[in-house]
């Protein structure tokens, strides 16, 4: 096995080259990338993904809702799989590398395994999850949360684009026509689940870090709150009569940062990232403000406190303003603690190979939080350029990516060789 | 006079069915009104008005901008002219009597004048004023404005509407080919001025009054303030190295409704009625927002503290905070005082009429505010259900609207024969 590690050598050229061909698939222009779950560029990103697999001698198939498996055949294939993978869909303006790393990077790490005369005990499994990302639907990791099981039949043919459009309907005309109840994974089947991804934040950057091997994911929770004032001329209305939405609004957004500063845990973050005012007319009275606000920390206790303490807030906004607010939690899911035997495995890795690595969490959420329900895992992280993500900046070089596709390849062959359950 | 005042009558019915129509001539749906300065629909309504004036047997004029003026000649021509008038332009989605009632109520009063036989000896002028609302060129009272001389033929040649269309070739291709530098009109050309509006604001209902006698017009400035933070993924980022431009502007609207409430002055509001965050996703740390603030007051010393108080605290923000803001004052207009004998006189026609009226100040502004720079004026307010305006809710009865005109009337009848300068 060592022996074989050490003539592992990444294409970080023509990785690059793939990287760059499946930003080109986008509905906007370069250099940003938008590619929409079920729209055309998905699907011709999905073709190029499987072209490559094919070209690599992997086997592919896919689940109802365009869970895309691609298989490396293990010389025990009785025993439960090595998986890794991720995402290739980009919300509107966004870069090339979220998701797409973890994606494409896996390719060329079973690419170069193969190059080595490897053959893998366990099979090796890439999994291309559908719609990490909530553009489409508003519920971020669609796929991996099916797969795990979370989502009902019932919850899945339920779900609408923003225009009305329903899910079953638009993944059949996408080309996806198994039963979506067949979806979900048996936990029995996966040996371990090992993600490469984009830390999509400035901590590895900031260390000198190669690699970062992920201990936790935090759980993220969203909560939408509606406020309903009453409009108005701005000149003719007078302050004491108003019920102007975007007063509450304001004390809201203010308290939501506090509830983060004010939290124990040094992990917890809350942002209120969607703020929007009716009318929005310089001389009306805002009538309605719309809030979404995101909550995470890696402890779920930590997390619920604050999701309670936004909730409690609301009810006294209600009740001091005499104003309509609707609070609708969006979603709450829980945190992933990563297998410490998985991180370290990571770590030990990339100490061989003489890049610097550090244990980290990850504050992004990712398939990897929904996998953790099916077997143990890790993520490796790659640094991202100012931490810029999810806009055209994202950027990761050459070099660091090569660095981290080593790291995972020899990370799914030591895997793939462990004789009994990792733990 | 006063035999010839008795005999007067108003036809509401005739005048509902001409709002109506003039409603009919919008770019959105009913019940909403949509009528942009130089678009097809601005046009069509002018033409229904000039029709209407010329049915009624009066001359009509237009200036380079699209202002009417709409004549009957008194027996004295040479005499300073009385005038009225208002505005039939409508922002999107709004309804049908703001401005309209000043403009067809006019038509109407001085048919209803005509038809007792009345001949004016100063000429009566009704000014149909270009574009009241800031909807396209996001100045208020264009037209007004240009007519009191305080926007340059520069100034107006450097308006731009959103599409980046310049005044100039667009109202040469809405028909209006005069000369930009003859539109300022001659202060001794003018004897007085009332204008009848809808009050936009509850108080007259309220009060169960039929008329309000305007005796000042707030002041109107508005202050733009663009709060650029820095962006980033509202998972992976941490509070403390965050700059989340949401928290200081969520500061300033707070602050902006303490100005108004801690003024001396009773009339004082302050509002921010446009707050734009961006990008505006859930899991985005929000990068800039956009404010539109809002501050009036009756008198010009408390607006403009308000307005420094606003800024100052600009300025406070920047420093706490180490973020850039730009702050832009985009119009600070003088407040306007009527003349006190113009407003005892529509109080003392209202009382001959047997109508309830009290004085009041207009917290909204309109054409007057700057009319008061050529002559004296005053304005008739008539009330407006539950205080709505710029809304489809908008509504002003037939017989309000009735009462409303004949004061108008009346009162115009009175001015042609008022002697002398009034002051």
């Amino acid at each position: 096995m060592e022996e074989i590690l050490t003539q592992l050598t990444i294409d970080q050229d023509r990785l690059s080259q793939e990287i760059d061909r499946l930003a080109a698939c986008s509905a906007t222009a370069a250099p940003g990338v938008t590619r929409i779950l079920y729209t055309k560029e998905d699907t011709v990103g999905r073709e190029l993904v499987a072209d490559y697999a094919q070209q690599a001698g992997l086997e592919i198939s896919v689940d109802a809702l365009g869970n895309t498996f691609i298989t490396w055949k293990g010389s025990q294939p009785e025993l439960p799989k090595v998986a890794t993978g991720s995402h290739i869909d980009a919300i509107p303006h966004s870069g090339k590398y979220d998701g797409v790393v973890g994606v494409l990077g896996a390719i060329e790490a079973l690419r170069a395994l193969k190059a080595t005369g490897f053959q893998p005990q366990r099979t090796i499994e890439i999994i291309l999850f559908t719609a990490e990302e909530p553009t489409r639907f508003g519920i971020g990791c669609l796929g991996s949360r099916a797969l795990a099981n979370t989502l009902s039949v019932a919850q899945l043919q339920a779900l609408k684009d923003p225009e009305g459009g329903l899910l079953d309907p638009l993944r059949q005309a996408a080309g996806f026509q198994g039963a979506l109840s067949e979806v979900p994974l048996h936990a029995g089947d996966y040996h371990s689940f090992v993600e490469l991804h984009i830390e999509q934040g400035p901590e590895l950057e900031a260390a000198g870090c190669d690699i970062g091997a992920v201990t936790a994911i935090a759980a993220p929770a969203t909560v939408r709150l509606i406020i309903h004032g009453s409009g108005g001329h701005a000149g003719a209305c007078t302050m004491p009569v108003r019920k102007d939405a975007l007063i509450p609004a304001a004390e809201m957004a203010l308290f939501v940062q506090q509830v983060a500063l004010e939290s124990v845990s040094e992990d917890a973050v809350a942002t209120t990232g969607l703020f929007q005012v009716h009318p929005g007319a310089v001389n009306s009275i805002p009538s309605r403000v719309t809030l979404e606000i995101d909550i995470r920390d890696t402890e779920l206790a930590s997390r619920d406190h604050m999701v309670q303490r936004v909730l409690s807030e609301a009810s006294r906004l209600r009740n001091h303003y005499q104003i309509e607010i609707e609070s609708t939690i969006l979603n709450e899911d829980p945190p992933a603690t990563c297998l410490p035997a998985l991180v370290d495995l990571v770590m030990e890795v990339s100490k061989q190979e003489a890049f610097k690595a550090q244990r980290m969490i990850s504050r992004a959420y990712h398939d990897t939080l929904f996998m953790s329900q099916i077997c143990p895992t890790t993520m490796i992280f790659v640094p991202s350029k100012n931490g810029y993500s999810h806009r055209p900046e994202e950027y990761t070089s050459p070099e660091e990516i090569r660095k981290g596709v080593k790291v995972l390849a020899a990370t799914l062959a030591k895997l793939s060789y462990m004789s009994s359950t990792i733990n």
